[in-house]
């Protein structure tokens, strides 16, 4: 068995994942999977329908963006992940063109905390990173995008272990994780705090902010020390 | 067979209905089924994916928040359903996130009665409790959330027989009934009313309520003396 | 086979249609149809949930509301049905709670004629019926929901062969036809119409309605003397 | 087998997406597919519901719309598809009446370019064809459809073969493309933008347009002589 298999079958499975849950249409959206002991992920091939995919289909790529295994092209979005994969200790990366999400990237917003579901996930706005310059454009988009992300956080002082979940102005959202399963979870779950934080909005114009009191309690029985979710 | 059989078969199918009836993505959201004369009730395990339940992974519960029965640990808002099984003599709670309703109690509005869809289920507006002040946040969250919850209806004098729905401000709905499964379907009616008095704002900013000679009516088609809905 | 079989299953399937086309949930709506020869009509059950229907427990009833055969309870909206069969030719009657339709109800408004979709199915905005005075209301209130339809047809000098549907202020959409099929494709068809008028307000705040010379193109292409629509 | 046989199956199989991908119900929308070397194409038969098509029922035509072949009457829009695809080199036509991208059709506005999605498939707003003048609606209205499509783009100055997507103001909206399933592709993707374009200009009524530079990065990485999106 290759050494690569485990990953393609955690990025095949993960990929397949977006559609059901509503979040692509088409082939929009990749997600990849990472062996970091290896140094390497397995990433949806461009242009594929998902009806078409299979693990053995999925592209292997190193933390430089190289192709090492596979006989298609990987996505277009490769370069991010690979950039990504190099300055975080993460095993998963998910990109989808979901609808809400999308729209709070395309109105350049970031995604206000108003409830308790965005808190058990995050004690922080869903930050919407400016869209790009054109020197960075020019210098290779998809490589680019990888440290507009990261620029976005560090310049909020934001960890990337503790805020899985970015918008790329303009663009689109990003999500990551330990795991590509975690990446896709956290996807369908930013869909879900976005089309929330639009219906509140509409619902009431001077809506507030979540106060901090229970921010803070609800991501605490979560990801706390004491954390008293789950099993 | 279990003297608990029966209440964990009952919450384990209403459980299964909260993914059929779009209320709920991933492990979000609880019902709990209780024997009174046993004083217990069956709820679901703490992030347990609804794929993976069974009757058999239920927790037993007794009204005071204490693990009688199962290995698993219980739903993190298993206090909640405690104190109000505890204090109302009631059968089902059900608890979602679900899109509308949660969105509303995100605005922290009322739901206001707009149409005889509202009507035919309770002749008040949805209330929506006011989030919980940080005394009480320190003091038990969730046993505290449902002293949020009795205080809010019996602030607005409210019976817990009539009106078996809440929002929680900030937070998400709760509803109760005779039975988990009339819980679940009070979730259910809630998030229909939850968006069509949303998109009855938007159609017509000046809309008017409900008036009182049709909210009597058609409440007591259903529920009156003289009710003739039903078999 | 009993007189009223081919009735008791055009209501059967025409009910079942309902949840497919998301017109409904639980047993919200009903649909009937009319044999107008033997002066009867079948009609859902109340309260029994679709999947539980059969064409036997269609309950058949005369125009003046007499239950004629049946052992279950009728729809609650019986009698406006029967009002309506009274006095109108038509074959089919349907009633929903459908989402876009009944905010419209409930903001009582007429949904304008924005475009050719509705045009293609009448050539007037759709009207809708003010809320029911007090007087009538405590006077029989689904038979005089029936008068209330006719009312407002006649008020505004509309003919109930052209313009097939109706809301009912702070209620619900009614809608008929020659068949209960034809009632049940109205009712969809009203869906889609107010779901994108909404959608138009919301996106161009100021738009106008559709001209009389494009109202009356798309009219006749499908219903016209000279219609060219269909087989 | 029939010289035909190719264009009445790639007809029908793209015809047969419509309804799955939720663009249109009941027999709204149609999908023609052309042989140009033959100088005819294949459509669906006007109001004939997608369950009971097959290739064999779909009609064959020429580019001045007379029927070539088949036994049932073409859509009812078949004039506008003849005119088009006698002027225009192209292989398949779509129209439905999609929710979002006939409400912007019927608030009669394009919709403005507000993120990478839009950009992946054209690099200009999506243009709305201002309704027919009453001279125009008069002499064969389905004929002058067609014009005013054309029109509306050599207006413009847009290259048919760029903008593969207009809005026929109160209308709907007309795609077309090499082949008829790319028609519908189309369809689908402007039913994507035409949402979030909606959503965004709630989310922010001061959004802004996507900028040039990323205008043409995202456009000529899938359609430049550089692209590297797909196999």
């Amino acid at each position: 068995m290759s050494k690569y298999q485990h990953i393609r079958e955690a990025a095949y499975y993960a990929n397949m994942e977006l559609p059901k849950l509503n979040l692509v249409i088409f082939t929009f959206g990749n997600v990849s999977a990472a062996n970091r002991d290896l140094g390497v992920f397995a990433i949806k091939p461009s242009g594929v329908p998902y009806a078409e995919l299979t693990p053995a289909k999925m592209v292997i790529v190193d933390f430089d963006g190289n192709v090492i295994e596979g006989d298609l092209r990987p996505s277009s979005d490769t370069k991010t992940h690979a950039v990504l994969y190099k300055h975080w200790d993460i095993g998963g990366i998910c990109h989808t063109h979901s609808t809400y999400a999308t729209s709070w990237a395309q109105a350049q917003r970031d995604i206000p905390i108003y409830g308790t579901t965005h808190a058990d996930h995050k004690t922080v706005d869903v930050p919407c990173a400016q869209p790009m310059d054109d020197e960075m454009i020019k210098g290779g988009y998809e490589y680019q995008t990888g440290f507009q992300i990261m620029n976005c956080l560090s310049e909020r002082k934001l960890d990337h272990r503790e805020v899985e979940m970015v918008l790329v102005g303009n663009h689109a959202p990003f999500t990551w994780g330990k795991s590509a399963d975690k990446a896709v979870y956290n996807s369908a779950v930013l869909e879900s705090i976005a089309q929330m934080a639009y219906l509140t909005e509409q619902i009431n114009p001077d809506c507030a902010r979540l106060k901090e009191s229970l921010i803070k309690k609800h991501y605490e029985r979560k990801h706390g020390p004491d954390s008293y979710y789950g099993q």
